[in-house]
Formats: C-alpha cells, sequence, structure tokens
C-alpha cells in the first residue's frame, strides 16, 4: 500500500495544500495530513521526518511560506523524497522568499520544489513518484495526463 | 535495474549537469546521457519523452538555462517524474530566468525543480525516488547522509 | 489573403488575447484563433507548428503565461515570425515567469515578445509585419499612428 | 532586394550587435548599420525613422543599453515592424533597465524584443519577417533551422 | 515670473500628476499643464521640448509609466532641468519598468528622478531648483519643511 | 558665483562621484568636495545640512551606496535642491539598495536621484539648475549637448 | 525597570507596530511610543537617539517604510541595539525598497532588521534581548515559545 | 563573563563570518566558533541550541547562504536572541536566497538580521546586546562609534 504525508508549517496553508490531497485521493493513493511547524514544533518536526520511512510513507509533501524551512528540515532529516510546495502566504513578499527558501538547497539535501502554491502538481509528482514501481498508479497518470488534453481540445471547441 | 536519464539543452551545459551523473554512478545507478535540444530538436524531444519509460528509464533529470523549455516539455510528453536543474548559462540573467521557466509549471504537469546549477542534488533526489521502491538504494542514501554529517563534524574540529 | 493565427495555451487567456484579434479584424486582417497549450496537447502543438506556414498563415502570435513555453515550442518547429504575449496569469509571479520563458530565447529560435499582457501590440506588430510587403495594410498602420496623435492631442484639450 | 537597418546607442554596443549583421549577411540579407542616439542625435533619430520605409528598408533593428528609448522611439515614428535588442551594457542593472525600457511599450507601439544581448536572434526574426513575403529567405530559414538540428545530434555523439 | 511645465504620457496619469500641481499652486509658482506621449505624439514632443525654455520655462516635470521615455527624451531635447515622476500606471510591472526607464539614462543627459508616483515631490523639487535664484521662493521651502516639523509633533501627541 | 557641493559617505566612493567633479570643473563652475557620512558622523551631516544654503553653495550632490540614506537626510535639513547619486559599493546588492533608498523618499522631502553610479550626471544636472538664473552656464549646457552630438555622429563615419 | 521605545517614521505606520506595543506589554516590559520622522523631525530623531540610553530605555525599536532611514539614523547616534521593522507602506514598491534601506547597513552600524511588517517578532526580539541579563524576561520568552508549540498542536488536531 | 557563539553553516563560510569574531575580540568579549549545518548535522543543530543558554552563552550569531535555515532553526530551539548573517556563499543567487530565507522569520520566532556579508555588524550588535546589562561593554561601543567618526573625519582632510 503506497502512502503519502502531506504536511505544511500551519494551518493557514490548508486552503492551499488541499489541492494536493484531492488529486491525491482522486489517484487512489492513501494521504496522512499533518501541521508540523518547523519553528513552533522543531521536536514534532523531528520526530515526524525521521521515522517517516519506518512508517510506510513513501514520499512527504512539505507546504510553508516565507521563511519556509519546513520542507529543507524535513529533507535534512528523512530519506525519502520530499517536495516542497512554496505557499504565498500572508507575511510572504510575492512568493520570492517562499520560494528561495524551499528551492535553494545545499549539495547534498535536496529539494523537488514546485511552483508557488503549485500543491496539486506536488500531488501529482508524489504519484509519479510511486509510479515509478507501480503499473497501477502509472497508468492512472497517463489516463490523467490524457484528461487533460481531451479538456483542452474540447475547450478550444467553443471558440467560434 | 534503475536506470536515469541525464539530458541537457545544449553540450555547454555539461559541466554543470555532470554533478548529476557522477553522483548517480556513485550510488551504483545506470545513467543514460544525452543532448536534446527542445528547441533545436523538438523531434528528438519527442521521440525520447514518449519512449523513455518503455526503455526501462525511471526518473528522467533535465538541465537548461535561459528560457528553459526543456525539463516542462519532457514533463509533458513522459509519464515519469521529471527532474529539472536551472542553468545558469552565459545567455540567462543571474538564473532567474533559468528557475522560473522550469518551476512556474501550470497545474497538471509538475517539474521536479531543484537549486540552480544543483545537478548534484537532482542525482541525490532521482537516487531518493528510485529508493521508494528499492531497499538497497535507500540505504545507500542513509549512508550518503550519514557521511554528510561525519564531514561537517571533522571539519568543525579544525577551528581552533 | 494575409493571415494571422493567434494562439493560446490556455482558454482562461482569451480575456487578454483578444485585444490581438480584435486589432487585427480591425485591419481587416484574416484570424484564426485556436487553444494550443505546449504542456497538455503537445501533439497538436506539433501538428499545428508544423503545418502553419503551409496553411496559409503568415505571422503566429502565441500567448501564454507562467512558465510559458507555447511561443517557444512554437518557433522551434515553424519557420514563422513567432510574436509571444506574456500573460499575467493566475499562476504568475507578478508576470515575470511569463516574460522571462517567452523572451529569454537561446540563439538559433528568436520569439518577438511584447509587454506583458500586450495583446494588442502583438497584433499591431503582426500587421506591420504583412506591411512589408503589402502597401495597403502598411497605410492601414500610417493611419492607424495617425489616430493614435489625434486622440491625445484632443485629450490634451480638455485640461483647462 | 530586402534591406535591414541595423543601428545602434552608442558604438560600444557594436560587438554585441555584429551578431545581427553577421547572420543577415549569412542569409544575403542586404544590411545597412549606423549609430542613432534617442538621447545624443534625437534630430537623426527622427530623420532616420521618418525615412527608414520610404528608402526601401523592411525591417528596423535597434539595440540599446540602459534607459534603451532608441527602439521604442523608432517604432513611434516608423510604420515599419522594429525589433529591439536590450543590451547589457556596462551601465546597465545586470540588464534588467534594458529589457524593461524596451519591452514594457504601450499599447499601439509595438516593438518586438529579443532576450539580452540576443542580436543573433534580432537577425533570424528580421529574415523570418522578409520571409513571409519571399520564398528563398524562407527557405533559407528552413535550411538554417535544419542546421541547428544536425549540429545538436553531432554533439550528442561524443557523449560516450 | 517663474513657470513649471507638467507634462504627462498620457491622461490617465493625471490623477498621479495632480499632486505636482497642488503644492506648486501652493506655493505660488505658475503651471503649464499638458498631454505630450513621446510614443503617440513624437513631433509635440520635439516642439514643445526644444520650445521650453524659450517660451520662460524654468523646470520640466514629465511623468509616465510602463517603458517611460518621455522625462528621457525631453531632457535630450532640452537645456532645462528635468524631472522625471515613474507612474505606476495599469501597464507598469510593480513600477519597476517605469522606474528603471527613467532613472537610468546614459550619461550626458541626467533626469532628476522622484520615487514611484512621486509627483507632489517633484513639483517641491521644481520649487527648490527656482529656490537657488529665488529668495522668496526658498523661503516658502523652508517654512513649508517648517510646517512638515510641525504635523509630525502634532500627531505624536495623540499617541497615549 | 555659483557653487556646488559634492559630498560622499566614504572616501572609497570617490573614484565613483570624481565624474561629477570633473564636469563641473570643465563648466567652469565652482566646486567644493568632503566626505560627510549619515552613519559615522552624523553631527557633521547636520553641521553640513543647516548651513550649506547660507555658505552661498546653490546644489548639493551627495553619493552613497548600500543603506544609503546621505542624500536623503540632506534633503530633510537642506532648503536647497539635493542629487543623490547610488553608488554601485562593494557592500551593495548590485545597487538595488543604493537606488532604493534615495529614490524612495517620502512625500515632502524630495532627492533628485541619478542613475547608478551616475555622477557625471549629477553634475550635468546641477548646472542646469544653476542655468535656470545663469545664462553663461545654461549656454555651456547647450554647447555641451551639441558636442555630444557631434561626438556620436563622428562615431558612426568609421563604420565602413 | 527594563523599558523599550517604540518609535516609528509617521503615524499611519501604528497598525503595523502596535504588534510590538501588545506583545511587549503581554511580557510585562515598559513600553514609550513616539513619532519620530527622520525625515520631517531630523532635530527630535537627534534629540531622542542621543538620550534614549540616559533615559533608561534598553532597546530601541524602529519602524519606517519606503526610503526608510530611521532605523539606521537612529542607529548612528546611539549605543543601544536598534531593532528596524520595514513597513509595506503605500510609498513603498512591494516593501522592497523598506527592507533594504533598513536591512544594509554599512560596516560600523548596525540594525537588527526583522521581515516586513514583523512588528511582533521585533517585540520579542527586544523581550529576548532584555533576557540576555534578565532570568525573569527570558523564563517569558521560553513560557511563550511553549505556548505557541501547543497552539500549532491543538490545530492539527481538527484536521480530520 | 559574556561570551558569544558564532556559528555557520559550512566551513567555507569562515572567511566572511570571520570579521564577526574580529571584532567580538577587540571589544573583549569571549566567542566560541562552531560548524553547525542545519542540513547535514541536524541533531548537531538540536543539541547545540536547546543547551547554549545553559552553557552561559548570552547572544547567537548563525551565518548562512542560499536556502540558510540555520539561524531560523537555531531561534526556533533558543530562547537567546540569535543574529542572522546572510553570506552570499557560490550557491547563491546574489545574495537573496539567503536574505529573504533569514529575514522572513513567520511571527513568534525573530531572527536579529543584518546585511549580506555583514558580520561585522552581527558582533558589533551582540556587544550591544550585552551592552544593554554591561556598562563597561557599553563603553567600548560608544568609544567605537566615536573612532569611526574620527577615520571619517582624517580620511576627509586628504581630499584637496
Amino acid at each position: 500500500m503506497n502512502k503519502v504525508a502531506v504536511i505544511m508549517g500551519s494551518k493557514s496553508d490548508l486552503p492551499v495544500m488541499q489541492d494536493a490531497i484531492d488529486i491525491l485521493k482522486e489517484f487512489k493513493i492513501e494521504v496522512e495530513v499533518d501541521i508540523v511547524s518547523a519553528h513552533r514544533t522543531p521536536e514534532k518536526l523531528f520526530d515526524f521526518s525521521k521515522n517517516a520511512h519506518s512508517r510506510g510513507i513513501n514520499v512527504i509533501i512539505a507546504g510553508a511560506g516565507g521563511a519556509a524551512h519546513l520542507p529543507g528540515m524535513v529533507a535534512s532529516l528523512s530519506p525519502l523524497p520530499v517536495i516542497g510546495v512554496p505557499v504565498k502566504s500572508s507575511n510572504s513578499i510575492d512568493g520570492w522568499d517562499s520560494i528561495l527558501s524551499i528551492l535553494q538547497m545545499p549539495g547534498g539535501v535536496p529539494v523537488a520544489t514546485v511552483a508557488l502554491n503549485g500543491a496539486k502538481n506536488a500531488g501529482i509528482l508524489a504519484a509519479q513518484i510511486i509510479g515509478v514501481s507501480n503499473e497501477e498508479v502509472r497508468k492512472t497518470i497517463i489516463d490523467y495526463k490524457e484528461s487533460l488534453k481531451i479538456k483542452v481540445i474540447e475547450s478550444s471547441k467553443n471558440l467560434g
């Protein structure tokens, strides 16, 4: 059974991060959701990150805004692939701080960064990662991409 | 057998992208290297991207600079996880163009973006993705992280 | 008969791109409109771009937002002049990602980039390009520029 | 006979702008080169821009750096398509000033902007514009694109 | 009699530029207001700029947004001090384009740039320039600065 | 007799600020040079600024880098026109800090900002300000602008 | 008895700066509030800064927007630690000007800068500084951090 | 006895951070130096941060580059005032990533941020913090500021 953890620095990030949860559920992948703040609950961050892989989690999606240290700190503590979602929170400078503090990790500790507020893509990427060894999930991805194509083609029919 | 493809938009990106190749080899993961230009060899881009997963490739690492369309176009055509490396090439504006044109993908088509010139981290991330279903590779990652720790601790001994 | 294709990555770009359609119609130039997504309909992108010039199209105007690969990919596949319109879409970081991923094309594959949301100017530029060999269209451009002048002079009369 | 004017704000821009001249000559298109400074020779700017189309010029390529007003002012005075090349001159802030003061033209007065220091692409774009009505030049463009492809494929052979 | 010209690229800039007009009137300095578009009325720009000093104007305040060429072009044509007001117009990218295309003038052709939308300061600066040789205007400036001080001190009385 | 004060925050700014001194001397305008640091010699800043106009100085040119408070603080204390030169000093972030902390003055306290490292233009602007009431200096400016024109035209002769 | 001064450049900064006042009161630390404008009340700035430490103030918190010179000028005149709060005021360019003109102080004159609009953190930092020598205040800080943790953990209970 | 800890994410940050060590020694304040990497030695980060105040350390100075999480994570774990030094390391984008990921901390967890590479100011700020309760150190600061003044005044003597 595959499982993805979706964590975020603050409950106020949930409206953005919900997109990741929704697409993973649509893809029939089990999701675990939690609030883990690098700056306010550092011990929980440690416990969560150190043990996630032993608890059967395959991929961690971590969203945060401003000086967003959560994804990078999880990546420092876990051997799992960590996907970072820069959130354009109210305390962010147009999202630049969120993006740069997630993306610009030093050599040795990668975070797979997606677009600003790109939680949906984080969910799809997690599914693609699971699909590397799970044929059924890969097929779901292939079908999903096909559905995107059809929607665009449909939308172009109404142009006149 | 696991296999990662490392492609880049121009041979001039090779000095940066070599870091991905090196770390993957160090991790005993098979690597395939190629030059695929989104703008100059679009047909090759199509062929490569459409068929990579059928040829047994697990993860694609794509590096490019300036208006860097290679990672995103590969991601549009392949169901595999695609890792994008923004390259600070000579025609780039301090790397901002490379970063933004790789990172800011629309909903539905994620690219797992790493830091500017962060090819080493792209290689580690590819290994982490393989490690989701390959215990041996995950153990390699855990050992690698341990080795980073030891190096930092060693370096702090000589401070005085 | 001259003809301009106006394409865009998503139907949500239409309110911006309509300005190009409107000014071209005002200039009595035939317009073809379509949705072509680089990331969701890559095969359609190929077909469209490879064949546009054979179908009698003179100039292609392509609008897209975020990691905007559409104009550049069309330019890679077509010998026609391609005009790129960076769209400040909802998933764009103040438009910087749209601008840089359209403007910063590598040597060999130009995109004629206009201002952020500058679809009207894309239409005028397409007309100027057609005007290089079409005296009537050039005269239309000259008249149009004259009308701009008159409007400004009129507006300055009401200042008091 | 087709003819392109390549002008620039200062002779110090010539090393960058030479790429436009070279590729146009390679494409067998006649080139006229001049220094026209919007700020130091405004009368020459007026004369040049007002008369270029009557003198048989088809396309104007204008390069400038810093607060780069030359391309926009030429575009305000001439009905011809004007291609602007932002030059990263010594007085420029990493090129941002050059790019923004060329790209962000108001509605009614387009400048076809290419990448920072992208004079080569300006030359290719001028040829594409001429190719709209000149089959021979279009064929040259198609051959040129083919040659780019071959070079990339050659370069990928030596990878090992 | 001293006189300041306040010009702007579009009537839509008037709400911003009105601050310059108001403060100059408050300072009893004669003001002339006009719309002069660098890109749509280049001939008017030439006439205005070439003759302003002969018509008894002492200082020119020019406001414009986006690729804002008006202040720089006036400065290229007039020996008068030119004050540039970057306007955050609807077609501007957060004002950066307006600022950089006014501020970054090449050696030989200065524009005295004030803050984004800083038309009030442009008016005060014009008065300070006139005050260099006009004792009465300088005294007005000194009184004005004193009034600013008093207002701040008054505002701090109501704090607690 | 007209007199301009050229001050700077640190002696390390002198190589940049020398351009202002040189052009003013070329224009036969008396120059006074001093180091006045807003942050290290605040009392000197106060004395200098409060008394400059009484000592017969007409215009103050102030150059500084990084968090450049000198021009704004002088402007807060003196009724004279103050020209600010943003210096790209070693402690500056590509000059953005210098520019923004000089340019973005609040309503009531203008600083006439010139381009990054644009000390030469600061000198010319000071001369233009003096020229408002000094016919001889204005004539010098007119001649200077003429000489710029001639140099550009000369430079265009050697193009081939 | 410990005391912190909270000053700001304009009364319009009070809604932002109130967060500093509130948290300090919550921590039972005495607060003094005043409006001190670097540009409009420079004499008050001098008096305040020169005497604050003699009046028993321990830490100064200074908030300002745009070309924000207040924190740096206070730091130049006082031996006390100065905390700067960049305010995203209406005349600020997305806060970048406020941040850079507070943060980028030259060697010798530090300002302890907090996040954009981060007045609450300025208050906490002032308390931490007092806590260096005041055990009771340090204990308050430790309790406060514990309360943050509890709130996050509570918030994660309601997730589903 | 007062004591300051100077830590950094990598030994390669030492040339920058040495300025903090040097000025603190000049001020006769005891310094402890260590390498603590948030991403490579997270356990050491925890131990160091949790215990620093019990070991008699008064202030922590933490320097890091790129996605610089060290200062913020220390601040999350320690009740001491934490001073962050953004380092323009080789993997940094002109320092913007370092600055934003240190400065933009969420409410509740301040980091006292100084200028890019501003380690000297970090040392002075630490001394000012100690000076709040240590008259001798405050006197050292007052003398130091006086010495800065004298150096500037000396430097201005050699100007002409």
